[in-house]
């Protein structure tokens, strides 16, 4: 697609004037971000308030898909501006000194208008990349939406235009202060998330076969870095 | 101290119109969710559109503390409009129908001006029960904060007043619907969180001890439900 390896756009929300050795320009990255996360945080404003919602995404190389039922009191006709941001938490910084205290993270925030989508093909295009987002394999395993399922589906876009995508790794920044006293431990913490073991659900018939592409995701780590 | 045992304040933006039966009102359910949580997501306007930005918090019984220097661009004099949003992923929801498909969690969205904390006091308080909520055990075993550092964090407060917490737990809810056919797997498949083995700076002496508190959170769940 035309937008492939352009790097993200530069806007003044986008220039990061804090943390600047942290963020990063290539869309590859963004990418990776939205692979390594599962759910975004989708901030829309109310009544003139901010309103930030948890919810399910998925993406193709150009447009973020959002399911929007759990935004729908906040969504206008037309477009509407907001900010999804999606964010992998990968460990604790436990620096020799509180304020060097800080988070391994990899997150993006992507900026732009907010739409909801209306034709039905887009609309199974973009549940098809939000169901293999959330659950790999479940768009052939599970019945596909009916055309009335379609209908009471809220499916929102944003375009990856406009984004900002920030990364840190390693230890701590403080190996070098007066605070890096004999005896005092210091390093990382990895946060690890991992798909756990399927539970059947108990209305099932005892002898139905868990499918290999779930069973196939317990132990895995979700995020893992590339 | 005055708010505890007091439901959640009720207004409009928190009474919840889709989705009911996951509402809760119960004010220990909001600190059960601000527990279990890691970061929260913040929600703030800059120029009239909705920034959000992950961050580290700590919490006491009536105040949500937020680190707020990522955050520093939105932050006006005065009060700020915001909401805070915490989200604690428990699992995938597989359902018979792609359509059922849902994610079990725990969340809370907390409504109300942000303010900036100026009182050297209330800092180090705030900075305390922040430090203590993502690094346990840290706040006695690092370099507390001196005068300058503690001049140059930013912290930023949220009332425990406004808010609307949401969990879903348990199977799909489609047991009893035509798409339970014989063979068809459905259930939970959960999401675990976990620490994982800590990692030494590289510029530690070799014999550096592991401190007993942050060895112990090896293996820990972090967002376990009570």
């Amino acid at each position: 697609m035309a937008t492939v390896g352009k790097p993200l756009s530069t806007t003044q929300r986008t220039t990061l004037r804090r943390g600047r050795e942290k963020g990063r320009v290539d869309r590859s990255e963004l990418y990776e971000v939205l692979r390594a996360g599962f759910i975004c945080h989708l901030g829309v404003l109310v009544d003139g308030a901010p309103m930030v919602v948890p919810t399910g995404y998925g993406f193709d190389e150009e447009t973020l898909y959002l399911h929007g039922s759990v935004a729908s009191r906040s969504l206008q006709a037309g477009d509407t501006p907001a900010c999804v941001t999606v964010t992998v938490v990968d460990g604790l910084v436990l620096a020799r000194s509180v304020f060097e205290h800080s988070v391994n993270y990899r997150s993006a925030m992507i900026y732009g208008p907010l739409r909801r989508v209306t034709d039905p093909d887009e609309k199974l295009h973009g549940l098809h990349l939000l169901t293999e987002h959330l659950a790999p394999g479940q768009w052939d395993h599970a019945r596909r939406p009916n055309q009335k399922e379609l209908a009471a589906t809220v499916l929102l876009t944003l375009p990856l235009t406009e984004a900002s995508v920030k990364m840190r790794s390693g230890p701590p920044d403080d190996a070098d202060s007066a605070d890096a006293v004999p005896g005092r431990w210091a390093g990382e913490l990895p946060l690890l998330t991992t798909w756990g073991t399927p539970v059947p659900d108990p209305a099932l018939p005892a002898d139905t076969p868990l499918p290999p592409h779930i069973a196939a995701r317990r132990g895995q780590v979700t995020a893992a870095r590339p």
